[in-house]
């Protein structure tokens, strides 16, 4: 189609979303486990009347929420749906100058497909040849830096005090730091926030409180931030949290003991699981996250691949990319599943 | 706060939204009724567990839905966080020539928002006296035209004829017609969708569904023009809709019977309350809408806005729009809402 001012843009090719109902679904790190009871009581008594009103510009509860959970004032805090919606706004928001911003060349691929279609500058660091980001090679002029921590798809985390000489480091620039899977075992960002205003902290309620079919993120930083995104936010769709979401996201926080027991369970069945890997000749990924990055030494990541979906049992696979396509991304499910995978997985032993 | 590359940005600063128990609130064009039972049938059926997997990236039951309501296929619709997500992203996917988008000078505030954020180059056309849009002002270079029909807020809508002539003349460009409000009383240009291929109908569940508060919008056009848009929408937000919405509002579009009553409902009620006002000596704007843009004669527009809000009664009112500042925008209520609002107006012609 010829029409003057239409964007030039590749189709997206989704990912599969495969609905087997026997299958065992580890491609897109959702949660092993079902929302909180707190959340399901939330959805029972929500008043469908309540929906001909538009949902609140601010969502002052979650945020009330979200505060006395996080240690954070309410100003420092900012709601979308979900982290991509967040971070989206945040390089509108925070990369503006001519400079590149910076972020690893193995990371969230979003980042720099938000950098392509707002046309931000961008310079992808290579990670080190153990998969660890090296801060050292980010001191370079920059507009900005945005790394995930812990990162995906490797897992791996970066300590507090790391993270607080990165910061030192970079304290002309906004520095976003995505803590998508920080409560399975990561290092949370948080406690610099008292000393560095250019720090923006990104979550979800995606991974770790099992609500990844809700919706919900947030963003914490220094106020003067937060007020610089709300504008942003305001002038693309201020009302991008229905009032739904907000109702169920605040549940979910104020029973937060459930998920840090789910949470628990997660890591100690990822734990398991990675010794069951090595067990069977992988090389394995030490992972902070519901997921983990592992190598097949047996046969090819391909191979394996197809020979799980052959079993209805989906994981991540990176054909595309150089570094990592003898890889494959493991969502953590529950025991049983990992279970099932393992013995899966022996079978291309055998079958050899 | 001086850190390279943030945005320089006003902050915006939000419309009050009152919250007395006793309150009339017709500031934003809500429905007076609430979503249909099927809505309500749909939310207690929800499976929360569900809640734990992204959300649908097609909404292909919700699109099946609205394809067999609206007469198209599923191939020209494309669902959205409402519709200011899809005129937001209509912006970025449509408006990317160095010619300026047209769009009236009086209508939804947000066209130029979003051409501002966007760094669209645009020109705002000014409406005729009597507030009508004269498409034989567009008649001039552009990159793109985006009109309300009905606009918003005069209420005032184009005729099938008329916009087919309109789209004849452009056939160059994209022009989007935002139907926000089409359900009270407009033409639709969806019989025009076979013969313009340029053309791109926006639709909101907030209005006529009475479901602003679970935001969802969509919208139609040629499958290329949604295929452009889809890509667009992978790479800003691409799980935007949130699985209970997209299940409500299937449930809506399913029961769309209820929905063909509470409109002409509105409708009815508008007419008599028009009439009210105009025996009050009000100069009314004939609408097609859910609101009505009236003048009062006997006094200015802000004494009797101040007037209703001490009776909690909310309404528009437009201080800063030189050409509609003595008007006020009042949605429509239900039948005894609108009669306290004419009790409450009477005051002030006693008052005097």
């Amino acid at each position: 189609m010829a029409l003057k001012g239409l964007r030039q843009m590749e189709p997206y090719i989704p990912g599969a979303q495969p609905k087997d109902a026997d299958m065992i679904k580890l491609n897109t790190n959702e949660n092993a486990y079902p929302p909180s009871p707190a959340v399901a009581r939330a959805l029972e008594e929500f008043a469908v009347s309540g929906l001909a009103r538009y949902s609140s510009l601010d969502q002052s509860p979650l945020k009330e929420a979200l505060a006395h959970q996080l240690g954070v004032s309410k100003e420092q805090l900012i709601i979308g749906n979900g982290s991509d919606d967040i971070l989206s706004l945040a390089f509108l928001a925070f990369f503006n100058s001519e400079d590149p911003v910076l972020f690893p060349d193995l990371t969230y691929g979003f980042y720099k497909v938000w950098a392509d279609l707002y046309q931000v500058p961008f310079k992808e660091i290579p990670l080190a040849d153990d998969f660890s980001i090296d801060f050292e090679d980010y001191n370079q002029v920059n507009g900005g830096i945005i790394i995930a921590n812990p990162n995906a798809p490797t897992g791996f985390g970066k300590s507090l005090d790391a993270l607080e000489e990165f910061l030192n480091a970079h304290e002309d620039v906004v520095v976003i730091v995505d803590e998508a899977y920080v409560n399975f075992g990561g290092q949370t960002a948080i406690p610099l926030l008292k000393s560095y205003p250019n720090l923006f902290i990104t979550r979800t309620f995606s991974k770790d409180a099992s609500l990844a079919g809700l919706r919900v993120g947030y963003g914490i930083g220094h106020p003067d931030l937060i007020q610089v995104m709300q504008a942003v936010k305001d002038s693309v769709n201020p009302y991008s949290v229905d009032s739904l979401a907000e109702s169920l996201a605040t549940a979910a926080v104020k029973d937060w003991e459930y998920y840090r027991d789910t949470c628990m369970r997660t890591m100690a069945t990822r734990d398991a699981f990675s010794k069951g890997l090595e067990a069977l000749g992988f090389t394995v990924l030490d992972s902070q996250t519901n997921f983990v990055l592992a190598k097949p030494n047996h046969c090819s990541a391909k191979a394996l691949f197809d020979h799980l979906e052959s079993r209805h049992i989906y994981v991540r696979y990176f054909p595309k990319s150089e570094r990592i396509k003898e890889y494959l991304r493991i969502s953590i499910g529950t025991d049983q599943e990992m279970a099932t995978v393992l013995e899966a997985m022996k079978e291309t032993l055998t079958d050899d």
